[in-house]
């Protein structure tokens, strides 16, 4: 990353109040006060979307677990007074974070913060998890369900959730196998899923979110919700030799793709191949974002990458309708950018 | 639970901004959005503290998840700027949740929230987390900071997590073998662990919080460590036949032992058997709190319960010095409450 793309992206998100500056020196801190001692039976993360423990007493798996938030689109669906999305964001955003590693989803458990509680509302969100829990076959383990006046606002929460999954060892992509030449197959994402959401609230004021956008509404266009790509990976995994995979999160595909590839490849993605979905042209338009800043705020319309051999694509494509290649590697040497998106000025 | 009791404790948390009735109202509600489905490998929880998910593949053994929160705890060490010690608070209290399973900890994951990040703020908070995880021989597995302006106060944050286990199926205590004459034991509390603290926060004034109090601050006592139970409840469990464990947390031991009795039988504390910690007596004097409230707010002294058959309990005092016998295990007709602490005037 640049010295320039730094400061772009500070730009785009200090105006909003994230310090992604802050971000960084808090992950090396992390580094720094855990560096005295790891668990033994933990294994390496790919490229950090989960972490991996080795199963007691077996040899051949490992258990897989994550944690994430909603982010501030809880404050989008506050707005909205829609609540029964957000929990389905959480568990699809969970799922696909397991996912990379090859895991299949076991269970979860919610963390649900409120300043006042709401059982109707309380219900509708866990509803919503219950729901997206289901959809995974992915069981609903337990949850808290925390009143803390003086912490949220009478009408504010907060949730949160951790997945677990179960892998086989020798099911886990190594991405050490992937070579120039590759494709690489893009899922579509159907808005913002749930990253970008301070920088959207920024720039689209909540008396908006009523009013007509793109043929359906505003809040609709940001609370669109965030799929799980359970169904379509497993198609794909059944008939292509898939060498590694990034679900696009934070820091869009200009930082999510680079954590499981191999130093000497790039990753080229050709923009004319995949549709960027009207809400983010909207936020690129209102945000004069520029090209480094939406590739690394936004998913702009790709929401899973999986990087196969260019003979198992016509394959993959049949078994999962809404995949397409959206890019391929090519060789890096030091100091090239590691992911690239043409056109560069689009 | 009688009338009048839900109406005492209603009264003590309703002064302090908590909502019980909504609480249950929420807790019902849950039950009625989830009836529609469960996962068939989930087995039913052991009074609610944790959830038990088969494992696959694995006749013999079973994973064991808990989410919690450190709850108001956190506002106090806030206001007196500690920020180490609550990470310790929410993995101890997450390995006591399923310790009542039988499990052993293998891994945790942290979920922070803040207003405005602060690095070194955020270290010191996961370096608590760190900290406890290898006392207890826990790997911390993943996590993730949220910064979320709009949600959280600058200065604020909160901080919640979930613990997974594992257990042999053959070694999950069965209360169902408790019976009449059977001893419990006690293992103490240092404070308030974590729970009754919206109701501190209303009865003790952040002022307050540096001014001498029975040897130490107020401070001090507020944010006494709540400990992990995983060695005693190793020693004594090695040398008794332990039939029955429950954490004592929000509810006291008026709500969490009853989770993990049989029908029949009924438990007799006897409060002369152990210490009652000076902060406890200090909030029971400051808010008048009637006997029901105080053991339903607050854990009185008594962190930890198990039961035993009488012949094992000095083997079992020997295994674990901290243990005292705190009360026995009645008869109890239909009608009779399930948990009576003498003396019921203290």
């Amino acid at each position: 990353m640049s010295d320039e793309s730094r400061h772009a992206k500070r730009d785009a998100y200090a105006r909003a109040g994230v310090d992604i500056a802050a971000g960084n020196v808090a992950v090396q801190r992390y580094r720094d006060v855990t560096a005295g001692w790891v668990h033994p039976e933990q294994l390496g993360s790919l490229g950090g979307f989960s972490g991996l423990f080795r199963l007691p007493g077996d040899a051949t798996r490992a258990l897989v677990g994550s944690t994430d938030g909603v982010g501030t689109k809880i404050l989008i669906a506050i707005a909205a007074r829609r609540y029964d999305t957000v929990g389905g964001d959480l568990v699809n955003h969970c799922v696909n974070d397991i996912l990379v590693t090859g895991a299949d989803p076991l269970f979860f458990l919610d963390y649900l913060a409120v300043g006042k509680l709401d059982p109707e509302i309380a219900a509708a969100v866990v509803s919503g998890v219950h729901r997206a829990c289901r959809e995974n076959h992915c069981a609903l383990l337990g949850g808290e369900t925390a009143e803390m006046p003086g912490v949220y606002r009478p009408e504010h929460f907060d949730l949160a959730g951790t997945i677990v999954g179960l892998v086989e060892l020798d099911a886990i992509p190594d991405p050490n196998r992937v070579q120039p030449g590759d494709a690489i197959l893009g899922l579509p994402a159907v808005g913002l899923h749930t990253n970008g959401y301070t920088l959207a609230r920024a720039l689209i004021a909540e008396d908006e979110y009523s009013r007509p956008f793109a043929g359906t509404t505003f809040a609709d266009a940001l609370l669109a919700p965030h799929p799980s790509y359970l169904a379509p990976v497993r198609a794909i995994r059944a008939v292509a030799d898939v060498k590694s995979m990034a679900h696009i999160t934070g820091g869009g595909l200009l930082e999510n793709v680079p954590r499981t590839l191999p130093e000497h490849a790039a990753a080229i993605f050709e923009q004319t191949r995949w549709v960027v979905p009207p809400i983010m042209v909207e936020l690129v338009r209102r945000g004069n974002l520029a090209h480094e800043e939406r590739y690394r705020t936004l998913n702009m319309g790709v929401g899973y990458t999986l990087i196969v051999p260019i003979a198992d694509v016509d394959s993959a494509l049949v078994a999962a309708p809404g995949a397409r290649v959206v890019g391929f590697i090519q060789p890096r040497r030091d100091g090239d950018p590691r992911v690239v998106v043409h056109p560069a000025r689009a």
